[in-house]
């Protein structure tokens, strides 16, 4: 069976694997990715990394994950707030050059988009539509097993689709961006606002809508329905068979995602309706797609 | 050079066409479709169109766009409002049966996009999002050559899109669907309600907007700030190489096309405003598209 190699490069930590096509992790290293030390420092690291591997000669690619948009047909990230120096760089060519084998480079959410599409919980779907709700909001359209990464890296970049733009405008995206709107900093927000009062997170939100808070109530519903309009919206540019949904607020998937779904069908085609919403299955998702991104490539 | 069938089969009127690979009419027939006399009429009369196509036995294979829902894979239409008993009818398999060539069947607007990417403005593109508005608003997002038609055949039916929520219901789409917001339809209805009078068509809002009248102006500013947000959603979701404009209000595009980029703009990341908005630049992209259904499957 073929493997490859996955590198999930982020600011802090990077982890190296090597993966089976499967999605099985064979082997894996990981340490500080000293991301603000520019790229020589990093790189040496990663090269490093990767020679601890036992037979990393035998994958047949290489894969990296980076937290930000990339150009992957260039294999370079085209913003790096949190890798100093990386905007350009050419990370992907020079891993390629440097192991012998073809190496290629997406963003983090991208590829653990691409790992739930090709092994994990949309694993032999045509079209599946990856969203991972935490403290931001991130996405990804898979086709074919193929991100659709688009022109500038932003496919999937669904944190500033506008739900709502009468909302206020709380930071640099647009007046009611779906992230501002419905990922747990934005629902911490605007129940800690409205209620002048901070909380430890947003678990308590659902737990005073359970014992019948009104406000937190009107918060869950108001979260429910940006959310169900959000599906709904990617419903309709794309219809995928699947809606796979990762991120650390589905910890509290059953307490609002059955309200999601409804709102879903309240705003949907009834003929939409039965397209399927499942947690994501992978627990690396982040270092296996990045592994798949050669599978991908038809490596 | 290989050549297809294209049939582009409507409510009222159908079109076959023998069509090159490189979206060349070599021969074109057509006639009355007998869209509301039912499956068996509507067959025959299609069929006896294909064998007065010169050497149709040349052709690799045959497309069909069809207005409404596909579902892509069986090769049946989902909804079939005009073209009554289709819903479920096994249209495709029953052309490839009578000729012996595969066939395909998809949507109308769908396979519209699909010409303009492999043979029209988005030729050579990987990730072409082609937007048609008129009396409607459809669309359809082309990957790789391929629609993604989605598993219901509801991809691109962005119609129902909700741009702004707390507009007025005014049919069974969303309140704030763009299609009832921003279609020529939309405008007019719009402009009508508030003005008191009829209006022959969509260019009287933008010639009284042009001649200063107060009304008018808005209406078009509101026109530009939903159709631009819209596009600003597609970007978030997919990134496209190009956006593709086709449908009857883009024969006053100069009017409004500046002022919907620039909304975009205002609404999107810095790295996605250098997207170009095109015309879409076949005469003909229905029955071209139908035709490029069996090349966009290989064959």
């Amino acid at each position: 069976m073929k493997s490859y190699i996955g590198i999930d490069l982020g600011g802090t930590n990077v982890r190296v694997a090597k993966i089976s096509e499967d999605g099985e992790v064979l082997a894996q290293v990981k340490g500080p990715s000293y991301g603000m030390e520019g790229p020589e420092k990093v790189m040496a690291n990663i090269k490093a990394l990767v020679r601890e591997i036992p037979d990393w000669q035998e994958c047949a690619g290489i894969g990296i994950g980076v937290p930000g948009p990339v150009d992957t047909a260039a294999g370079t990230m085209v913003l790096s707030t949190n890798l100093k120096g990386f905007a350009g760089y050419p990370l992907a060519e020079e891993m390629a050059k440097e192991f012998g084998m073809p190496a290629f480079l997406d963003n983090d959410a991208n590829v653990a988009g691409l790992a739930e599409a090709l092994v994990g919980a949309g694993k032999g779907k045509r079209f599946v539509f990856y969203t991972t709700i935490s403290t931001g909001i991130g996405g990804v359209l898979v086709v074919d097993g193929k991100t659709v990464s688009g022109k500038h890296g932003f496919g999937g970049e669904v944190a500033n689709i506008i739900i709502d733009r009468n909302r206020e405008k709380v930071n640099y995206l647009n007046a009611g961006a779906i992230e501002n709107e419905a990922s747990g900093t934005g629902l911490k927000r605007k129940y800690e606002a409205r209620k002048g009062e901070t909380i430890e997170h947003t678990g308590v939100v659902f737990d005073r809508a359970e014992a019948g808070e009104e406000l937190a109530k009107e918060c869950k519903a108001e979260y429910e329905k940006d959310l169900g309009q959000y599906f709904a919206t990617i419903a309709c540019v794309c219809d995928p068979d699947v809606f796979v949904l990762g991120g650390g607020m589905m910890k509290s998937a059953d307490k609002f995602l059955p309200g999601v779904i409804e709102q879903y069908k309240a705003m949907s085609h009834t003929a939409v309706h039965d397209t399927p919403f499942v947690l994501a299955a992978l627990e690396e998702p982040g270092i296996i797609g990045a592994a798949m991104l050669p599978k991908s490539n038809g490596i």
